[in-house]
């Protein structure tokens, strides 16, 4: 219906590069005018998480999960090379030295360019993740949701 | 040529979660009214085994391939906090508690929908799968078939 | 505006087995005559490298990334049940008795079928790789030139 191009990120990975590259990508999109979803499942929650520690009542093994999982973006290892967090250090370095922005940069700016982004409320449950835990302004949706957004979409990716 | 919309999706990874996710999407998808197709390769095959034993004559190497991997969705492990299987176990009891389907029930019901399952036999040879271990009502073909089909696909993805 | 079709894929992953599944893909689009672009970043990016050592002047982190690095598409390991590469010598014994393409020559083959084979540029700085060290007839761009593509593209993979 819409003449505006679309372009909808499946983020299920909890990858610090993995991120990165979706969220370069989602910024790039909204510069070109793109209407941009990125959906975020599984390990991919993660990037969404608020740094602090956020005090919600949960199950034993909801918390086991709270736990182990990286308290947000800036908490997330490599994919590669990551070797106990210290590749992921190397990186941010670079990313540093080559003025590249940090995806916590790069997840406030989509928020800026008005990305939309959605949390898969299904994988919220089995990981124990709450809204209390997420950042403003992420919104709340299921597979419908997603194949709503992607079905007349250009540019659909999972990451 | 035909109005209905398509899914597409390659279902390349041997992980439980991601399995999972693809056939999410494709249950979903079909629900929508799309032509659905989940065209397996290399360790996503295994997704497609079945979960008994099937003797069939193979060389050395096909064996020890036949061993190592899972065989059939329930034995997959998980792309992260796997924890040489307790990841997937605290998975599976968290996704009971929410009346989440396994995965096993999840690729029942994208057949009972008529989700179109491939199984690439490029890489059924290369990993010593034959037809008699995978499936009842699996397909085979190869890249050619999958290009067909995604090529006017709505949502083609990689998982 | 043109009439053919097109596949881009963005080659994210440095595993031998993703980069041969992105580049059969590569291959069959275009023998299926669609404009085929793969987009290399991150540890995709080791599959444009040449083999020999190629010496360029670098800092020290650019150094390490270089050496630990696998130092083109032959060196790349397995996804899956790689153990160190012994997974990945089995996958090429039993490509080579199935007489299927190493990665590498599946590389050739898509240049010599005019495959668009672009850098990124950003995560080449990142990496500290250098065009010296890629292979000929690659091209360079950022995320604009991979969106230019794919905006209007058929089938959009992220591999």
């Amino acid at each position: 219906m819409t003449e505006k191009k679309s372009t909808n990120i499946i983020l299920f990975s909890g990858d610090y590069d993995k991120a990165m590259a979706a969220f370069i990508i989602a910024n790039g999109a909204a510069a070109y005018d793109h209407d941009v979803t990125i959906f975020a499942t599984f390990w991919g929650l993660n990037a969404f998480r608020k740094e602090e520690n956020i005090d919600v009542d949960k199950g034993k093994m909801e918390k086991m999960f709270e736990k182990m999982m990286p308290r947000g973006a800036e908490k997330m290892g490599l994919s590669n090379m990551n070797f106990g967090g210290m590749g992921q250090k190397m990186i941010k370095k670079v990313m540093k030295k080559h003025q590249a922005m940090p995806l916590s940069d790069l997840i406030e700016m989509a928020q800026e360019q008005e990305v939309k982004l959605v949390a898969c409320t299904m994988t919220m449950d089995l990981l124990g993740l709450q809204k209390e835990e997420l950042l403003d302004g992420v919104e709340y949706g299921g597979v419908a949701a997603y194949l709503a957004d992607a079905e007349d979409g250009n540019v659909n990716l999972f990451i």
